[in-house]
């Protein structure tokens, strides 16, 4: 991603929809002290804690699950109708950190491999790719994930002696893709894991952004089995500098001694020898937040909501004006329910000397699809991000992308 | 360590020489507001960044190698006469994640191994151990490392067909031991380090801790020939709950593709897969307390600094009274000139079992240096801290120490 961070850069100017960060316009930094207050306030009255207490929990080495894994645990009551034990929380520096210790525990030698649904987030294969741990890329497809890919390629690696021991997918609004899983699929996904024996690992940043106001349970909401491990992020619903994230790891697991625990204590070792605990500071932030909101982070994210769904109308109404069904251009769209992404498909390679091209002689930057994927149609696909943008930069951004088409194709 | 957070939680009401914590009498929770609105108004007076921007830089995903690293660099210069450039910072979660990020890039396959003073820092270790790195004890012994016996590992390693990437110390008022290197010993040290084509990873949480007034420049101080990696910390000299720690790395390093750069942006690249970014409110609340000192961070600590040295000289007096030299009992220590912590030899085996007996009938803490180091002596050595406790916890667990030294020499 490199490159691409370079060219935002060299191109401050360019409107650009590559960037799949939240939107900033309700910021303000007295919400920090705000949260602050708050979190402080809950430990005093909630918890009972005197000043003192109130002052080590925030400022000293704390527990290395966290400190704001019950406020976590009602949150995911709240919203997502999951009932989760306090201690199968591991609050982390953010999601990626969570992707790094479930891959590090489930590697044990060179044979355990982890599947990813592809398309797919370049974060999870970078984790990967510290711990040396192959990604085998499964077939995503218009309902989220093949479900006869995923099987194939569980039993191939099998059969070629390797160990295929989780399978890493967002549920809803993938990033890049913008697609979600139906109800049915998922149920269908979490009878394949039981009978495959393969953990879930369900990662679900743009949950709550639904544009038509549908929202399916998550996996981990319908997990009987205990199949799936579900990676929290707060990056888009709370605040990206507060850098937490955490997973519900609720699997039973035996250690090196034989030893049964919660998976997640397993993974607070890990945690332990790799950033000690996460910012209390940072937590406390978040928990303040979600104070304020009553643990209702989907409500705490309304106004956010409203945003999101008039930028992907906007996106979706200016992409049919310049480029109408029909109209010849060789250019199309899916049309996500919700989420930050959307992706359109061009009758022309697009990659990085491309986005070069435009955004240096037009002015718009996007992510050439090739960065998620090896797929080939992959390499005529673009990523357009619509969360940063405003409106006024989305007509003006499809505007400079029709002229780059226009030059390309004319 | 889990053993030990165990035990400390079994009997809350022992007086505890065991954590390394760092004393909590100065803080109070309006600091960390204070903290960060004085980094708010650094962003808008120093740099000249506007409302959205300073939210920005606050909130939104940001930098990977971190938004403080000009006060870092301030702060090194002020109080560590290092000239460093900003782009060699890499801000951490904690020293922590700055250890797993040079051994990540330094472990290019199965020969390539880290040495480590022995008795030394945990953390080092389980750093390597998530990358299945082998650690190589060097002996420290008197002045802090044995410079035959770090020879001596390098040689024999590379004779076995390993390759010795580097060797961690604390060159300060070590962990556990409270050793720390003479002049002479830090300039034949990167002397030995150049001769060996050898990096030395240096971490300093302690060095500010001197008893005695005596300060000694770092090794990076000393670096000419760019052959150490410098580690900080925060943790015992900003505040822990920030999980700030960084590292400079200014070695010339080429990438796989052979382009030469930075080995900060090796690391930078790895923590973009690690943990993204350190969380931006985090590190204002260092910068801010940075801010707040003029950078001078070794005057920030001025009341911590009597505050430690008077816990060294209770515990030391306290320890004479006890165990009078030439009283038999066949006790002795070593005096540390700063720190954090001590060793007392004792004429028995000092392993869990015993910690538990101390616990249970003597209501005193201290940790068995077994943990530490697999040496045979270490069984017959305890690790006494004494940042945390009060000077009449000192008197009070030194009694209760002495009453199960009685019963054990009886």
């Amino acid at each position: 991603m490199n490159f691409l961070n370079e060219i935002a850069q060299r191109f401050p100017d360019a409107v650009s929809f590559a960037p799949g960060r939240p939107f900033e316009g309700f910021w303000d930094t007295s919400l920090v002290h705000d949260y602050l207050r708050r979190f402080e306030r809950y430990l005093k009255e909630e918890k009972g804690y005197d000043d003192a207490e109130v002052r080590r929990v925030l400022f000293q080495y704390g527990r290395t699950k966290g400190i704001v894994h019950e406020l976590i645990v009602r949150h995911l009551e709240v919203d997502e109708g999951i009932s989760a034990d306090p201690e199968s929380v591991v609050v982390t520096v953010g999601c990626q950190e969570a992707m790094f210790l479930v891959l590090r525990a489930l590697r044990a030698d060179d044979r355990d491999v982890v599947l990813a649904v592809s398309p797919g987030y370049v974060g999870l294969a970078g984790a990967a790719r510290l711990l040396d741990m192959p990604v085998l890329d499964v077939v995503g497809g218009p309902r989220g994930v093949d479900l006869d890919s995923l099987t194939s390629v569980v039993r191939e690696a099998r059969a070629r002696g390797l160990r295929p021991r989780a399978c890493y997918l967002v549920t809803d609004f993938s990033n890049p893709s913008g697609v979600s899983l139906d109800l049915e699929t998922r149920h269908a996904l979490l009878d394949l894991a039981e009978r495959e024996d393969l953990l879930l690992l369900e990662d679900n940043p743009y949950g709550y952004f639904s544009a038509d106001g549908v929202r399916l349970p998550t996996l981990k909401a319908l997990d009987a089995r205990r199949r799936v491990v579900y990676l929290g992020s707060f990056a888009k619903t709370g605040l990206p500098g507060a850098r937490i994230g955490y997973l519900v790891a609720d699997q039973s697991v035996a250690d090196a001694d034989g030893r049964v625990g919660l998976l997640a204590d397993q993974l607070s070792k890990i945690k332990s020898m790799l950033t000690v605990n996460t910012s209390p500071i940072a937590q406390a932030v978040i928990a303040g937040k979600l104070l304020a909101h009553g643990c209702d982070l989907y409500g705490a994210n309304e106004r956010e909501i409203v945003v999101y769904r008039g930028h992907l109308r906007r996106l979706l109404a200016g992409l049919s004006r310049h480029f109408p069904p029909g109209g010849g251009s060789g250019v199309s769209w899916n049309v996500p329910r919700g989420g930050f992404f959307l992706v359109v498909n061009v009758p022309f390679p697009a990659d990085d000397k491309l986005l070069e091209i435009s955004a240096r002689d037009h002015g718009v930057l996007w992510t050439p699809m090739c960065h998620f994927s090896s797929d080939p149609a992959a390499a005529r696909q673009i990523r357009l991000s619509f969360s940063l943008v405003t409106e006024e930069q989305i007509d003006l951004g499809l505007e400079r992308f029709a002229a780059l088409v226009a030059r390309r194709i004319g």
